[in-house]
């Protein structure tokens, strides 16, 4: 079965404080983004893969390419769009009517090959697949009147990416008009009545926005060279 | 006002997979626990610190104690429960029945001076305050029959410690039998009927329960010394 992905990644770097947009900051030595597009690449190395960028950072990144020598993995380069939702529409159009596809964060580079297995393995039976993690602290939600209560921490599930589909339901859900509700690539399928497969995720599949994620990631990243 | 802190440290190190249970593994040249003590005390080096051990935990803590010449700081010792509000019980003990108090998760050494300045000023308003940091992460919630659903992610928090209480009502809600719907000293006033505040946590206040944490804890250590 064909297997594409999308990798979005449409950071402006605010978060992380600089002018760098966060994608394309050094990690382990080499831009975060790298790390992403090798993650897939080694995953299934005839994977069909979309990179989406914001078309002002192209001329950026393709000096990157070069100054890494980054040349070795073919994939297409698309325009980022103005939210998410059409970010994955835009990359969406280079991915073929059947198979399955996978849309993923450009800055989760720490995606372990054992998720990247689950979640592939899970789209051929399924839909629309997500891997999760379980929440390891208490969790409270805000009521309407802003007052707040305990919560069961066991019935909730912190969402990663890649969230894998049959394409043809992808595409199929992406030819819905655009909602301010669609928070992720599977709440645009789920809103079509669609149900969403949850398999198990890794933690160290952290997405990098914050100055403390970064460091975190050159730490895992440092922990596993040691082992 | 008296301000007390019971440190509840009964972990036994089975998720770290090793036999020193967690609060005594080293982080930055010291046992956790000394980290998480020393924040307390360097906030008000008045406060009446309670440190809550399993039993069989004390001797081995004293030699520690020796070994790393951590004599400087006066606490009282007590013995740890059967669960989390056992161990809460035992430590409410020694804490004098007005004034403010906290409780706080051994394993936290990162817990910041913003984050107790937040929590125990709070706590002269309100008679129960937790520090608690936004989602990050798109959030499911696991359904009755198995399935799931998105939901707003902004509507949650994970909530951290120290949390703290006024003394006179904490000393009334532990005298409420036990329950399993405690999953947090929170919760265990909340079933009284007080409402619990929410105050800004900090992202770095991390529960050290997996190896993956203890990399990160000393990252962070790391990169807080290199500023």
């Amino acid at each position: 079965m064909n297997r594409s992905v999308i990798i979005v990644a449409g950071g402006s770097g605010s978060r992380m404080g600089g002018d760098v947009p966060k994608q394309f900051l050094p990690l382990a030595g080499r831009p975060i983004l790298m790390h992403t597009i090798d993650a897939f690449h080694r995953f299934d190395n005839q994977m069909n893969i979309v990179l989406v960028l914001p078309s002002k950072q192209h001329d950026y990144w393709r000096r990157l390419c070069s100054e890494y020598s980054f040349d070795k993995i073919d994939y297409q380069l698309v325009d980022g769009g103005e939210t998410r939702f059409h970010s994955t529409l835009n990359g969406l159009a280079k991915v073929p009517a059947d198979g399955i596809v996978a849309v993923h964060d450009g800055v989760r580079p720490l995606v372990s090959q054992e998720t990247l297995q689950r979640c592939f393995s899970a789209a051929e039976q399924c839909k629309a697949v997500v891997p999760a993690i379980p929440v390891n602290e208490s969790v409270r939600q805000i009521e309407p009147d802003g007052g707040n209560r305990a919560v069961d921490r066991s019935c909730y599930r912190l969402v990663q990416t890649p969230q894998v589909f049959d394409a043809a339901t992808l595409h199929q859900a992406f030819r819905q008009p655009y909602s301010p509700l669609f928070t992720d690539d599977a709440s645009v399928v789920e809103h079509m009545g669609v149900k969403v497969s949850i398999v198990e995720g890794n933690f160290e599949n952290i997405k990098i926005t914050r100055p403390v994620d970064l460091v975190l990631a050159e730490a895992i990243i440092g922990s596993k060279e040691r082992r």
